[in-house]
């Protein structure tokens, strides 16, 4: 049995102001939580079926981890998940790295504020063998649990930094690429191993201030009539590309 | 002013049940509305903002279509997006064609009921230029509005069959491409021009009934760690790499 007042404070960490007052956030699903139990993020607490916890029962012996056992219901009342039949569990946020783009192929966001596509983007990137991601202040929080969601288990993973793109892309010297309809065929591009690869909201594309810094624009040819692909698909296919020339 | 039975008429179609029923479905947003007024399909209403309608006024001309004022609030209390500052539009579903698999390359999808990824497939087929696709009948509805807003636009040019798989795929004289991880490197595959692509639920991946029937297992290589990719985005990088060998 878990108290009202317990439900409602995990419940809270939806919230992006809680979960900074509170350096807190929560994972869902049994899939990003066996991922977060692998991870280094410290685990504070776990809200799980009687069966999940039974059947998981090894993972929680060496940590300090405070176990509670709820309802289907409960985790659902407190959660973004419709249904949830295993678990949430509240983790302590960590500080980004800094990222060296000079020594890295790293993925830069611009105002890619959905939390379904940016988790996607984190999934696609550790698919890619990227470790690295540059948020531009106003995408999506990385701790939101609909981002956390969609990465299913890449969050422990990638590290992302958020910080104003412009000083990084004017600054760094490797080739940055982004994608624009002008840009030459990525089926051809030879991608350098260090880069970083621009991708601007679906609604608005990359901000002309950023454009500005791209040296070598790409675009995915199009043999059909759809106007344009949704920004994780663009991501994953120029990654494929990338990964293509350079493993 | 809309009237309540009008309003709540609408958001009925919201279930597959009532649009079953009338043969009707809702497009939501401008991007999609728009592109369903350049479309063969037959609107009967459009519930939009006085700006929109204003704005579009040209469009309207020439159809026989019952406009209603309403506002940003009636919009989003009767579709399914969070905000609305424009249209929904209610349309007539119409009659799939069958599919020629033999003269085409068609995607074919395997319980995929994730409406947000099957509309996103749609797009990507539109993109690449596949006007085809089978699914099974436990796949999502088309006329799903999250199917439909998710392909902005692309359900008006593809072609969706729902059919079991079972007996086309075991009949046809084509390929069929699976994705497996122990399947040949898609980047060094080489398609053929006519052939059909199978995709599985990203949960129980393409069922082993089916999968007897796939000719060439191919598998997208991984760089890092992710387990899987998003069904979508998995579609989209076989499909960049069949155009790449089939333009």
């Amino acid at each position: 049995m878990v108290s009202k007042s317990t439900l409602k404070y995990i419940k809270s960490l939806q919230l992006k102001k809680n979960r900074k007052a509170e350096g807190l956030f929560i994972v869902e699903g049994a899939k990003n939580v066996l991922e977060l139990l692998q991870s280094d993020f410290k685990i504070t607490t776990i809200l799980a079926t009687s069966l999940f916890l039974e059947k998981q029962n090894q993972l929680f012996r060496q940590k300090n981890i405070q176990l509670l056992e709820a309802s289907e219901q409960e985790l659902a009342s407190i959660g973004t998940f419709k249904t949830n039949n295993a678990v949430i569990a509240v983790a302590a946020m960590r500080t980004s790295s800094p990222i060296a783009v000079e020594s890295n192929f790293t993925i830069a966001l611009d105002s890619v504020n959905d939390p379904g596509n940016l988790g996607t983007i984190l999934r696609i990137a550790d698919w890619y063998g990227i470790s690295n991601i540059l948020c531009s202040p106003d995408c999506a929080d990385h701790y939101n649990p609909k981002v956390i969601a969609a990465s299913m288990g890449a969050f422990t993973r990638v590290n992302i930094q958020y910080t104003p793109l412009e000083a990084i892309l004017s600054s760094c010297k490797v080739p940055v690429y982004g994608a624009f309809l002008e840009g030459d065929n990525v089926h051809q591009v030879k991608f350098s191993p260090y880069g970083i690869l621009l991708m601007g909201s679906e609604s608005h594309g990359v901000s002309a201030s950023l454009a500005a810094h791209v040296t070598q624009k790409v675009h995915i040819p199009r043999f059909g009539q759809a106007e344009s692909l949704n920004v994780a698909v663009a991501t994953a296919i120029i990654c494929d590309n990338f990964r293509r020339t350079i493993s």
